[in-house]
């Protein structure tokens, strides 16, 4: 691989995710990710003592990543709807960092462990609350949107992504906030 | 199984999605299967010749499934508006009938076949595309919406309705139905 050598267990989880994405996260053996990482066998051991604590560790990666971006947007003391617009970029930022993750993560759910899934569910729970009491600042006075709804409607469309965006493609992430942003009109216009 | 013996292919696919749910569609066996379906090992064999057979036609089903309920919108000939709504109850619908074939389809996309993954990009491709099509006669003049990244985004939307929600819970499709549109008002608003 052109990364060169995993010497720690960030770059063999990265290795990881491209075994998982090429052969799927079953199908992808320790022999795969070891070829992907540029590293024998036994030394993958080294680093994880298990195809599952990488998908785990991988989980870990993305909750944790999307958290403190939206944490340092929620926090910000803005005005609700420049912090609906920061998590509406954070989303498209973090996505495009992690597309790779993010695919695994959100097709490979039922193969995580039982700590690993139960950590998942708790910050997607956490992650559809903040939303909600953010849309609950930003909806118009007399709306007839109900914000539970709509957070899960919203949260579902930036989590999936990865599925279709390509950030190397004709749309910058800048536009695509842009467009997110006109077609939920409803929860900007006061 | 409350079901009763599976007698045929299309109730042996329904058993099929129930044990993929529970164990996941790798972990599955085929004993899972004929255990689900209330029929001996051999006698699954009479039916499919594989897992991944039977993964495909699940893919068949809800493809087929939806295209026949948007087939049915798009060519009703009513107004564009009229048309949006019929989409976004079409998979509401369509999400709530095969709730289980859903997550399993979204998520196993991986494993399917060649033939059976090459089909359900040429379905997800026709679908984008028609929906682009009705957007266009949507959007008002002069809006600043993109309809390619609506589509994606709104269709994306939809398809992962299965995650959150559950028609048997407190929100009825109807009202769903409302709150989406309420959602996407910069596509209704002439």
């Amino acid at each position: 691989m052109a990364r060169g050598r995993a010497t720690d267990t960030t770059a063999l989880v990265a290795a990881a995710g491209e075994a998982f994405r090429r052969k799927g996260y079953r199908n992808a053996t320790i022999d795969d990710i070891a070829e992907a990482a540029g590293i024998s066998r036994p030394t993958v051991y080294k680093y994880t003592r298990s195809k599952q604590h990488l998908l785990d560790l991988m989980v870990e990666e993305v909750t944790s990543d999307l958290r403190r971006r939206l944490a340092e947007v929620l926090d910000s003391g803005e005005p609700p709807e420049t912090r609906l617009r920061g998590m509406i970029s954070g989303h498209i930022e973090a996505a495009s960092a992690n597309r790779t993750f993010y695919a695994i993560v959100f097709s490979e759910e039922v193969e995580l462990s039982e700590q690993g899934r139960a950590s998942f569910r708790a910050w997607a729970h956490d992650r559809t609350r903040d939303f909600r009491l953010l849309l609950d600042e930003c909806v118009p006075e007399g709306s007839r949107i109900d914000t539970t709804i709509a957070a899960n409607l919203v949260l579902s469309m930036l989590s999936t992504l990865y599925r279709w965006y390509d950030p190397a493609g004709p749309v910058t992430p800048e536009q695509l906030s842009q467009q997110i942003e006109e077609l939920l009109g409803a929860l900007f216009r006061h």
